[in-house]
């Protein structure tokens, strides 16, 4: 089980790290590399080919502005590629946003939201849990955690305080 | 090898068909279902159980406007759900695009671009070819011939004709 | 006279408050949970009917991102819910905004703008005041206030200050 | 139990009728008026008052473009205004929406989605329900034949036809 | 030559202020009132009245979120009325500056751009010079010393400060 | 009293001479003229000053697109500039909006709604009647009758037809 | 002087020809293509080598839903790019526009407008012209031509026909 | 090898000194002036003139707003023009964007993204390069450059930090 983390640019890496810190606490692993589709298309597909060959079954590819790296990364594999569109700080995230999620047609991007990588990393571990069986007996034991900590926390004169 | 498509409304089955026939092409069994996450609520918790029980293992679910569908898919399973946003003609569409892309942390949705059921079906394929070595030899060989058929239509004068 | 408040998140409280503010200054006794819809579902069915039973006569829901909260608690029960759209400062907000407001049909939401807690309390108390017509005359004095103190501060050289 | 039905023009006739017919096959006695706050601000003052003395209950109000109708009857009443935008064909319909749904503090106006005029009187008759146990069962049992049709209609195959 | 002008709120004061600053410099005279279309519309068109009757012969008019203060203005009264869009920091400042750009056939407001009280300001000017030959040579003596200060400023080397 | 209209392509006719035939009815006399500020700069200003010459003292300006239309005439000008966008069909129409409406300090344009020619005459003339106290009578007069013929077409029961 | 014409789909040809129609006129070389970034990333860094080797000086790129292709040949080579941003039909064409447009550092495109293929013609004779002389007097020399005819075509009445 | 820089205001200056820093670590001669296009027309027509004249072949022009600057400057000369958007911070900067990048048929500008300034300068770079080898071969060297750097930072663990 292995996931292979893209992203454009070294100041991503705050946001990106929720993505990490995530697959961690499940025990999968994964490699990170920063890598801008616009500025080394060639690395990218090499580093692609690698992840590929060395066992990565999911790709998590985040960028902003023009988010070109998702897309192309898709257009190396046929592994699921899951895309962050990142917040530049300009036209509200629409830039990034719509660059990662209106892909055309017959080479997806699985889109999660603005600057939300943690969800790309949930996203990533119930694509592996399809085929991982611990895994997703791992993420369904989250889940009822979950659950029981809302009903904890409900809190019925939080307004109160 | 099973997939279960939801949609919300009958008025959708046209877009919503194009995941279906990219799926029959790969010999991928579906089932598919009306559904309004609004209107039926229980009725779809019914749906997704059944579904999981008799093998689904991707879920497609299309929806428009506040566009919850996948999104309470999303959050009765930990089978990974692939949002379409469909577009009901109005504030050009950012209301489903919106609704289905930007889940909150821990209930991941995988979005494709608006209206684009076809990418819904390819990125399930893709999904299931990380477990399904088979599938993911006819992937890349439709990669391939999708490489091949482009090349053959380059076409350097087209803009003459 | 009972409303029920329900929130996606323990961060949406300062927000929140300022409903409960507006239903405490007009005697109005409410409930407040947290509970959000893609994470808690069942737990937030079971609410909606034990708020129903202990004899809610009106909901306030309010939810960021891709917020399904007023929307789910609406499918679940025929009693009014007014749905605050709130601000989680991505896509200038416009994502909760229609999430909330576009609805599909035959199944309400009231939405309210952004961030404004304190409006859907108000409306919440017209809602109430149908019924209860002492809660009406609360309602018109304030009003009354309400433009006789605009008059006391009109101010007409307050730009010279 | 009455309503009343405001809009800015003739030419939003066939979208406001939508709220009507529901009216109609609940038994909801309705007036409807062509009144643009902007065009003759006074009649709509006299119309609003005039409704309140004949028992009217709630106010459904529809308008395009810079739509101040519903704001400009919450102005007037604290009976509960629940707006329609109305789609005008420009700046894809953001234009009325947010006119209607960003009310400032104090005055709310309850906002359905664009042109959803139909949930405008779902909305309105949900509130009239919180005072009439009657209208509350028909709309509970509307809901429970809306649950029963969904099923029926689910349709497992609908994509193959 | 008088001008009037209204806003919506005590804490627009500080931006609709620079209207008054750029009245002041060319000496015409101006009431300003915090009156909210919303809250107190019969004040306002009591306001609207006596500053008519007192000799206003333009209205600025400042207001955020739903912003219907110029129009309700713009429906009292024939005289020009300058609407300034206020920005209240949600999904951009696009709903003040529909609402009051957007208006419906027949009853015109002058938008200006988001937050520009300043050029509410000399467009009322430009509005009174087609009638005040003084006021317009003041303008156009403006308009010279604007340019030539631009000359005296261009700074061919700025950028290497 | 004279008007000069500018336009920037022929076929924004259709859409500007709304405003032609408002002017018509008040019997105020114009000339209109196809420019485009980017491909006629030199042309523009001289027929900008040649309409001063003569007399105009309102200047009507529609645009689509980069709208640079009304600022550049505004520039050229201390006369009133009523600014129409005009849609040309792509992002909704907010380009043309946002070009006319968003102008820097000093020079401002008086900017109605897209595509909304007729207003740009309505503003124009209520420009011209803080000068000509006749034409004031006669657009009160106006107003007078619109909000008779409003009463007149109130129509009760319009949406039982 | 040659140019190379790329753009990502045949249904992209009718309005991307309105490109070669300008290049025609001039008498400027050019070869179209018809190649995804998405579907043929190997093909395309083929042919814009070939095109580079064979003496293409700028290039033109047309690209809808999220437009990869000018910036992934932007990255391909330090010849110009200027991208053209197709609109698909979904959100009003800010997707392609702000994929085309929001470039990151260092690898620039030059966008046009929304569809605006000859624009993008004639941005890439501008930019061929700075080299040849005499192109630069056909330029100038229609730009002449487009002034005179504009002179010409002037229509003061033209709203009276 | 001669760019003259424009830009509205001197608040603008130290986002448009990013392309200056990039224009000299090339070597390449600028001009930069403050001049606003509504501001000072005239000065800028004299300015591109004289900029001509001494040898400028390019422009870059950046501005806020209701963008102007580029296009004017566009409509003055068929040298290349690199127009830069600037936030001022209203509407998530789609007022400049939009001004800047739809321009009409015939008079096109080079839009480069929001704030972009850096990426005007390397445009503006590429566009000399056509005409200029060694510059081509400096660019073809920085972007080898850039890649070497991408490799040596790719940096595979950098989550882990």
């Amino acid at each position: 089980m292995k996931i292979t983390i893209f992203f454009g640019s070294k100041s991503d890496a705050p946001v990106m790290k929720k993505a990490a810190l995530v697959l961690k606490r499940f025990g999968v692993d994964y490699d990170a590399f920063v890598i801008s589709a616009h500025r080394a298309g060639e690395l990218l597909a090499e580093k692609v080919r690698e992840a590929e060959t060395s066992g990565t079954e999911v790709f998590i590819a985040g960028a902003g502005l023009s988010a070109a790296l998702p897309g192309v990364i898709a257009s190396l594999t046929v592994l699921p590629v899951v895309g962050v569109p990142l917040d530049a700080g300009k036209v509200a995230g629409f830039d990034s946003l719509l660059s990662v999620v209106q892909m055309p047609k017959q080479i997806p991007v699985a889109s999660v939201g603005l600057d939300n990588a943690e969800n790309a990393a949930w996203l990533a571990l119930e694509i592996l849990a399809v085929k991982y069986p611990d895994l997703r007996q791992k993420l369904l034991s989250f889940r009822k955690d979950l659950q029981d900590s809302m009903r904890r926390d409900l809190n019925s004169r939080i307004l109160d305080e």
